[in-house]
């Protein structure tokens, strides 16, 4: 499983290419499954994901929050009760029509969930009957399937991606609002403050949003490249659904009306490829210690003469940060030098490396060396639990904080064409007076696009109120600005 | 949410309605989901499933084994590398034919996975090398798809179902055999020991060996109405998938071997019908406080007088027991009864609830229900924490053996075709003399099915050498018996 060869690109001269060796040799996944757009995500990926769901699933669940499993299927005729909603995905299905040996067809097609809305809404029908029943929060943890045109990529953009889809249910309009605003919140405090992916959510514009919302804010982060990776959205889906499926329920006085509707959708695949991009450098992974399936790995510097005490020491070593709850492992394989292990631990990311060698043992300490910076400290063995719970803290804010300093000096203002193009040479978001970001502001949108390569209009910040000056015009149609967009180029 | 109402039928006058009932009324699953043979897992299952994966992955990776994610589809081509695999597999399979809104058509067919060998191994051959990488155990939690043609039931058979398989390779026979005797030891530690489903494993006769392994060993346990389930079997697939797919390791002198492989398929749903089934009782569920959602529910008993006190008193009786590290629950729902909320706990299984009310703060006690005995008593606060947690390891003890008790009364011992027809009556397990299960023994085990209405012989055991007395005949045949198998009647 280890063919192991350090990366022979830096990020800063070939991102897209580091990017492509980091899946291969830290060994995150394998693009090589014969089906297009399908990877393979292997275990040290596969355990990072899993750290990343519980840290959302507790959020969630503390937030009141429960957990179901739908169908993977969905009946065509599903897809088809909320029009602008199967307009929005019907391209991108893929369809079971048949089964057995002898490939017998289905009366009717099946969908492989490209999201769950229609599977679980017709559900809420059936088990919502009054305001006792109300919220219904839920969510599902599963994968779901885009028959992807747009070139995949590992934890980018794929054909089959995990995520976790939030569907939740409430009597009035300001209770749904409020719901997306804690998805708002979960977001900071899972996705940025523990993953360490910084982010801006924006009111997109009326052409971008949820096929059949009121409103999506997505949040917008960036890759080292300069370019936007659109994270979780929360959507008000209103009475959209409700009243065409009959969603209702009964309130005090036994009136009806229809639920009030909100979803999340958190892709934690995705958010594998924002912090290999973010926080990688030229060896390779920087895993959060929050999230890392590691958080320390113990390297036995093993001498001929010593090697029994050596392990004997390193396993003790490895019992005791285990039982203080540090996610450890002990690396004893013999037929690997340490210099290999170094590289191979760096390049997998882990935060912490802990070094014990004959010296080391007669001097009664260790040594750390932080994956991030590098640096070497001498720890005694008395220290060793608390100074490994500050190393791996210290590392954990240092981490976010690299993360949010090259994502706000990507943050730039243009007010006219010329400086926009000028500012979207270094990538990063532009924000720009625009026209509107109503049915009418498309044009100008389509406009900007055609003229610079990609560039997408992705709406206006939701965390800060901004307004137009009265003077200021839309970049593109010289018409009065209405609003403050921020435009760039994503994935 | 709660169309409550208690169950109307007992479970030892008509099990099977019974069973669908408990399903619906405790809130476990939704029949309803307009495709048929699939199920909505409503957030009790999950949250119950969650619990009981959370325990299978912890001894998997207790034992060495890392988690991974496969793709959902199989190419056709994949799947018929292995032929006697296919064979077995291919009147089971859902097939993925055409994508997007105009229904392209594919290429090629993809099935979505009944099983997963023929996604992995093509990928083992790529990953292994060297008998350095192995061995190589790796395992995935996911959902599975069979094409059924049977009768689906939630829980127990369904088109799409939730488990863990784990794929291992080995540098040598001995090495796969003693996985295969892990398999076995992690089944009772996890299957027997925590979720209280006792089992026999069976070595399959050859006419029921998975398709591809050299060997079988199957769990089969029992339902209340005497029939066999089968949960997870461990197979030895010996070097057939290795050799026809070509997954090659050189060993410490560089001379190449086929790699040994086993699998093994813990279905976390399934196992949730046998919980269901062998703990429940004529009020419902009955979850042992190792994988019950909450473990405690705290229900007070409010006065419209004492309200706020007694609120504030459950409130720190909640925090206490949380903090401790007990799933507890607090009940504050002002809009039913405590004899409505009683009566929905019990539906839903929790082993332990807690009652305060405005007498019990003055007394300085609450009372502790037992769920599977009834049994109430007064618990002071001093020793709340320490009585919580007696009264779960006495109530995982009971149901645990309980079930075993039922299941050691159900095993039978029959020498003639009389005594069988009357022992299986009472259904559980007969054994009988049998004249061979290797493939010349499949026409009798045939005839036995069509005699005695679909019985079926599900091998010899695993834990204890059988040997028959010299002058034992086959029960079928009459043949001079070679072998003690067992036989029953099978969901």
């Amino acid at each position: 499983m280890s063919e192991q060869e350090g990366l022979t690109v830096k990020k800063s001269k070939d991102f897209s290419e580091w990017y492509s060796q980091i899946i291969q040799k830290a060994e995150l996944g394998d693009i090589r499954y014969n089906i297009k757009g399908f990877i393979v995500n292997r275990p040290w990926a596969t355990m990072l994901m899993n750290n990343m769901y519980k840290l959302y699933e507790d959020e969630l669940q503390k937030n009141g929050h429960l957990p179901v499993l739908f169908p993977t299927l969905i009946p065509a005729s599903n897809l088809k009760q909320e029009e602008e909603h199967f307009k929005g995905f019907s391209a991108e299905v893929f369809w079971v029509t048949e089964g057995g040996s002898d490939y017998k067809k289905f009366e009717e097609k099946y969908a492989l969930r490209p999201t769950s809305e229609t599977a679980m809404y017709p559900m809420y029908a059936l088990w919502i009957r009054s305001h006792r029943d109300l919220p219904l929060k839920l969510y599902q943890r599963c994968q779901v399937f885009r028959y992807e045109s747009k070139m995949t990529r590992a934890f980018l953009r794929g054909r089959e991606f995990w995520w976790i889809e939030s569907h939740n249910a409430f009597t009035t309009r300001e209770q749904a609002e409020n719901q997306v605003l804690e998805d708002m919140r979960m977001s900071e405090d899972v996705m940025h403050q523990k993953f360490g992916i910084p982010f801006i959510f924006f009111n997109r514009p009326a052409w971008d949003k949820f096929p059949g919302a009121v409103y999506t804010y997505a949040a917008d982060s960036l890759m080292p490249n300069g370019k936007i990776t659109q994270q979780p959205s929360t959507h008000l889906l209103g009475q959209n659904f409700s009243k065409r499926l009959g969603i209702e329920f009964g309130d005090e006085s036994g009136k009806k009306d229809f639920v009030w509707q909100t979803c999340y959708g958190p892709s934690i695949w995705r958010m594998v490829g924002s912090i290999i991009g973010l926080h990688g450098d030229d060896k390779g992974l920087i895993l959060p210690p929050e999230i890392s399936p590691y958080q320390i790995v113990i390297i036995p510097i093993l001498t001929n003469k010593d090697k029994g005490k050596i392990l004997s020491s390193a396993k003790k070593l490895f019992s005791k940060l285990k039982k203080s709850g540090f996610r450890v492992f002990l690396d004893e394989r013999d037929f690997y030098s340490p210099g290999w292990k170094f590289n191979e631990w760096e390049l997998k990311g882990v935060p912490l490396r802990v070094e014990i060698g004959p010296k080391d043992i007669q001097r009664k300490h260790v040594v750390f060396v932080r994956r991030d910076t590098g640096e070497k400290k001498f720890v005694t063995d008395r220290s060793l639990i608390t100074s490994a719970r500050k190393s791996l803290s210290d590392i954990q804010k240092s981490i976010v904080k690299r993360a949010d300093n090259y994502f706000n000096d990507k943050m730039f203002v243009a007010n006219n064409l010329k400086e926009l193009s000028s500012n979207l040479k270094s990538g990063g978001f532009v924000q720009v007076p625009f026209c509107s970001v109503d049915l009418d502001g498309e044009g100008c949108a389509e406009k900007l696009k055609n003229d610079f390569a990609g560039v997408e209009v992705r709406g206006t910040r939701v965390d800060v109120k901004e307004k137009p000056k009265s003077s200021d015009k839309c970049v593109v149609c010289n018409r009065s600005a209405k609003v403050l967009v921020y435009v760039g180029k994503s994935y």
